[in-house]
């Protein structure tokens, strides 16, 4: 099955457009859970348990598994296992190298892990981006506009008229020859939001943001959807996985999922009927 | 020690700009050693002791040791053991991601596996980079002009009248103020190199793209050292540590390290006296 395909069947399925980002702290761990063996995969499993009915997607943020040593390799992989087929899996380590150095990561994370998508750093072009973007089944959602305060650094800057973002944008389009070729585009910029969306009618669009940095849902739907109401996944993660720091950790998870995911189709029904 | 006086300090001492990059690929290693119990380790020491007088760095592609699985955390931990205090270290593994995400892979390289150094993908800006510059004894090496054919997708853009990469090494610049920046710039643009170095004439450049990638030496000695004749770091990977896949690969590597050592300072004596 082509990403395309199966991103727009969970989203059906589960009648939703929320994607639950991982960023599993081991700081942040309830104590309840703390003295198990793995307690972050522990931690994921029960996040997921309670949730998995309510989203399109999970997003593992690499780095928060990477520095917690050579159990964080398992970790990823188990908790992949317990995600069920339907739904979408990103790995969210925005990485970008030269050819043979993506391969590594390709074939790690797609190959090993089994992700079904990755974000990647589109600053090294075409050649660094090719190994995610080689078989349809798997998606590269390349960084347009990110949603940190840096974003003005470079990603703002005017070339020939048009931010850099916009370059990033179209020449992701003219790449996506296997329809597998995503962009990341920060709910902090929802006027950006809704140029780029214009640019690319077709592609899914990670939208990080909304939550801890503030984006605003309303716009984000308005603007980010393609005519349908879907293709955008909406990530929350802090706001969701540390609802609760108590024993009531994964109930209170799924209570803000759910709040989250009716919020967002609250606004697909105002906007897309 | 800040970061600049090491790298001072191990050039004059090994009287060397060589940087030998342990891209160490578990498909590629020697026969004779791949029934050890971790090869990549293992092939790793070996080289690193033939070599070790003969360089100022070396840089491990974080990319080849965390596709290798759980062992990968441990192989970096152990390669780093083995290499002498006074010789600089850096992870290869152009991260950029906003500031809370940042700080694990900071706290991963250079709290965990103890490196100086890391390179970083700029494209996020100021609070993606923060975390990785916070002590001067620590470099972060920003990708400027990468050496690759995808550097031409983005990495030239004019943006008033100036390349892309061009704004990333003057941002580098005014950022800099714990003198603990650098930036890698590809021998495979030696016009570029001369630009930017005269941009940034005290700032640390790594320099990829001599070797398998047929960047020109001469050029990159003369445009790229400081007035001093220094602080460039040339990194040849392939070259050197695949020189030979026979039982003799660490006196080959060895002698291909001698050799592109000593064109080095060839070139160093005919430019800088």
């Amino acid at each position: 099955m082509t990403f395309i395909h199966k991103i727009n069947n969970i989203q059906k399925e589960n009648n939703s457009l929320l994607c639950i980002g991982l960023d599993t702290d081991v700081r942040k761990i309830p104590t309840s859970i703390r003295r198990t063996k793995n307690s972050q995969l522990e931690f994921n499993k029960k996040i997921i348990d309670a949730t998995k009915d309510l989203v399109c997607a999970y997003k593992l943020n690499l780095a928060f598994y990477e520095s917690a040593g050579e159990r964080g390799y398992e970790t990823i992989h188990k908790t992949l296992e317990g995600i069920q087929n339907n739904i979408v899996t990103i790995a969210d380590g925005k990485r970008g190298d030269i050819g043979n150095t993506a391969e590594q990561y390709a074939k790690l994370i797609y190959d090993d892990w089994k992700f079904d998508a990755t974000t990647v750093n589109p600053y090294m072009g075409k050649d660094s981006i090719e190994p995610f973007i080689k078989d349809e089944k798997h998606c590269a959602f390349l960084l347009a506009l990110t949603s940190n305060p840096g974003s003005k650094d470079f990603q703002y800057l005017d070339v020939k008229g048009r931010p850099l973002y916009e370059h990033v944008a179209a020449k992701a389009t003219r790449w996506n020859t296997k329809k597998n070729i995503g962009l990341v585009v920060g709910a902090t910029h929802p006027l950006e939001l809704k140029r780029i969306r214009s640019m690319a009618p077709g592609m899914p669009l990670l939208i990080p943001g909304i939550g801890a940095q503030q984006g605003d849902l309303e716009k984000t739907i308005c603007y980010g959807c393609n005519k349908g109401g879907g293709l955008v996944l909406i990530n929350i993660s802090r706001g969701v996985i540390y609802a609760s720091s108590g024993k009531d950790f994964a109930r209170r998870a799924r209570e803000e999922a759910t709040k989250i995911k009716d919020q967002i189709n609250y606004f697909r029904k105002e906007y897309f009927g």
